[in-house]
């Protein structure tokens, strides 16, 4: 497994009038987790498209969440990648407050898809990208 | 099962740079659809805090990424409540294009927790709420 | 001028944990007011790119606002169109509670560029859009 | 003046299907960067609605937008106080991208009231708060 952690400031943006975190930002964080966890490994969005002509969709995601995080709350959201074939590339993701107790605040596991740009279609993942996934 | 169905236009605001919804967009539309299907009950928000001091917060969510939508197209998104105890409130959600085929474009499953407003912690849903929750 | 309203309903996604509309909501409602202007004028950003290549980029905005907006309120959002000409598009926009006292919620203007979406540069409207935008 | 810039990485979710930065996302940004010009003076959100029951609501903006950010550039964000007094909070706020050339994205000037929390009334800034925010 291939383990990376993002740090994510919780602003009113994020927040609702629940005075928590709404639940569809628990989703962007973990995509902003994803897509550093690729940068991290010299992939982008926009080199992928632009090079192998791919896009990363997401296809399935199960998430549990177990308390709320709140206004002000600095996160620690992982995007450890699990599986990365020509055909799968999943992520285990959880976030937990990054201070205190570091009370865990949501499990979730995604499953991303590689898509053809011009063609909008499912296609396998190019070897070159499954390479820079796999690199310990 | 009670089922409820509510249309969502695709503005700007939801889509992304891929030209696709972005991914946490289909959560807020999710929300929306939950949203109208209490208020559809004569359930609100406001008055099931000030009432009876709960708050309706999302604790599970599973859902299968099956097409992309774009921008402007009018979707269908389901909320149709399959469980409403004392201890869960459980909704089957899809999306699907309104016009058309009408292409699936997310299967998805809502888990909905009560939660106490003063303390923070779950609790049973009252009586009452469960009561407007399960009328035919 | 040439009037436009449309409806907005406040969900838990556009509110903040200070229990008010977050400011970047009332944007996000000003352009779906835009968009649907446009589109009441049989003007859809996708045919608009696809057969004029261009594309409709906000470059100015001016707004005043003057109580908040809540969850659940039900909003009109006004698109005015005061100015349309090859160089320009502006609207006049409002924001007021649709209920009650109509309460004025947003004073706005904004400013609308025509962008060729080729070169991503500031071009001149084309005659046939302005056409229909000036169209009593 | 009290001169404060914020990085901000533009992800997915800041996007849309223009490929460009979508333009509320700039109000996020801004707010982004005025909390953390805040926070590095020593004022929370939290803090400032239990401590001196009041809330920061945006009450005015004027912005210009000269160029497009895109999908992964770095953002620097301005947020300078100009004037700070009891009756006002005034933040001169610009955009840049952060790498090359730091060509300026957009300019703006937003006006910050003070709410009382309880009654939703607009008050005078509390003299403590006006103190930190003009300390050099």
């Amino acid at each position: 497994m291939q383990k990376f952690t993002w740090p994510v400031r919780v602003y009113l943006e994020d927040t609702d009038a629940q005075a928590v975190v709404y639940n569809a930002s628990y989703f962007r964080f973990m995509e902003r987790a994803r897509t550093e966890a690729l940068r991290a490994r010299g992939i982008d969005h926009d080199e992928a498209r632009e090079r192998y002509g791919v896009l990363f969709v997401l296809i399935g995601v199960e998430a549990r969440f177990r308390a709320p995080a709140r206004l002000a709350d600095l996160l620690d959201v992982e995007a450890h990648i699990v599986e990365a074939t020509g055909a799968r590339l999943i992520f285990e993701q959880g976030i937990r407050r990054a201070e205190g107790a570091r009370e865990p605040i949501c499990d979730a596991w995604t499953d991303v898809a590689c898509i053809d740009a011009a063609r909008g279609k499912p296609r396998r993942w190019p070897a070159d990208l499954i390479g820079k996934l796999r690199k310990p």
